[in-house]
């Protein structure tokens, strides 16, 4: 109970959905793990069974736990093969499912411009972190990627840098570092030439043609927590959409 | 009966089959229609009511007839609103989906190219038919399209052709004349610069980036259908994606 603080203006349910939601993030409760029954977790946190509950039942609605029939509830998993199954859409001439690896070159943090602050939905000037990665498709250099982060959801973003790898593992680390769990997104598709910069990158002729994939990734609330630009090398890879 | 003759070698239902998916082809049984009760249907034909359910399922499974609880069986219709809704992706910078307007360049039968004969399972050397497109969004020129057919589906292939318009509604006519319902597709995307063909075509560079579309269109039956390849000037527009 010494973490319920008062004042504190929020409702009482939204102040255990953040106490939760931080020993889910930190790792006190850890992916996959079965969470206190709820009882014991209310007398615990010193609220009704009501209010724990709803706090509950918003951390359900933002899947960073998962109620098991008759099993009790655990803190969701995100894997990586998770992610790359649901984002990773590309594929090489055989049909087969690629899988990157991915190079930070670099991260840095400033005002968004007006289309990240468009995309994101931030108003002009707040605060992005930017990822520039390299990705690696089957040995060879393929993909120039830029992620724009809002700073305001990943505050004291920390990120194994260059030369390690980090693929879709990222989305991994947006959950355990900063409990967003990223579960649908919006693509742009269109082509562009390679300018000099992503020429020199990918090891491709200056104004070669290149399949340009704008994404905006949203979390489970429906707000906008990633705009990905990535500009890939279609010389030996496809991308791949099923339409049903 | 006088329709199902002797010798014939196929299963009696797919004969059946047959016969009705001619009358509704030809237009004799139209779309949305209901068509007879089945003992009505079975003594008119000669047939058990078992063949001609067996013969009604397939129709059923090919998406050319469907039940409608306690109402009786209709002929499907497949409107052009349905097939754009489902297989055309490209919206312009507002987000919002676009109608193409569709002229039609040449139609012209040949062998089949290997990509064609692999990409639509063909014998190498199989007859096809191609259709040429171009599409415009807006007013303007964005899209150069062929369009390849087994002949062996399509026999004597007749399309209303340039300068009539024909837009998605093509699936309209696959249906209405050859009674080939579209249910799917694969789709690969890449980048490519424009040729000087294209070029023209399409009033921009030569060398421009295009986005390039390679579908593959399948039937209810799981069978390819359709090859048809695309490139779409993406200055003012973009092929959408959503990821759930």
């Amino acid at each position: 109970m010494n973490e319920l603080r008062r004042p504190d203006a929020r409702p009482l349910y939204v102040q255990v959905e953040a106490i939760l939601n931080e020993r889910i993030v930190s790792g006190e409760w850890k992916s996959g793990q079965a969470i206190p029954a709820e009882p014991e977790l209310a007398a615990e946190l010193g609220v009704s069974a009501g209010t724990l509950r709803r706090a509950l039942a918003r951390l359900e609605q933002r899947h960073l736990i998962e109620r098991r029939q008759g099993r009790g509830t655990y803190v969701s998993q995100q894997t990586s093969q998770q992610a790359l199954g649901l984002f990773f859409r590309v594929r090489n001439f055989a049909g087969k499912p690629v899988r990157p690896e991915s190079f930070i070159t670099g991260v840095t943090t400033g005002p968004a411009t007006p289309e990240e602050a468009a995309r994101l939905r931030l108003s002009p000037g707040e605060a992005v972190h930017r990822i520039d990665r390299r990705r690696h498709l089957e040995g060879e250099p393929r993909i120039a990627e830029r992620i724009a982060l809002p700073a305001a959801l990943f505050p004291g973003l920390s990120l194994p840098l260059a030369p390690k790898q980090l693929g879709a593992e990222i989305y991994v680390h947006y959950r355990n570092a900063h409990g967003i769990i990223v579960v649908s997104a919006e693509e742009d598709l269109s082509a562009a030439s390679a300018t000099e910069e992503e020429a020199a990158l990918l090891g491709c002729p200056v104004g070669a043609p290149l399949l340009l994939i704008e994404r905006v990734t949203f979390d489970a609330a429906g707000r906008p927590v990633e705009l990905r630009v990535s500009r890939l090398d279609t010389r030996a890879h496809r991308y791949a959409v099923e339409i049903v």
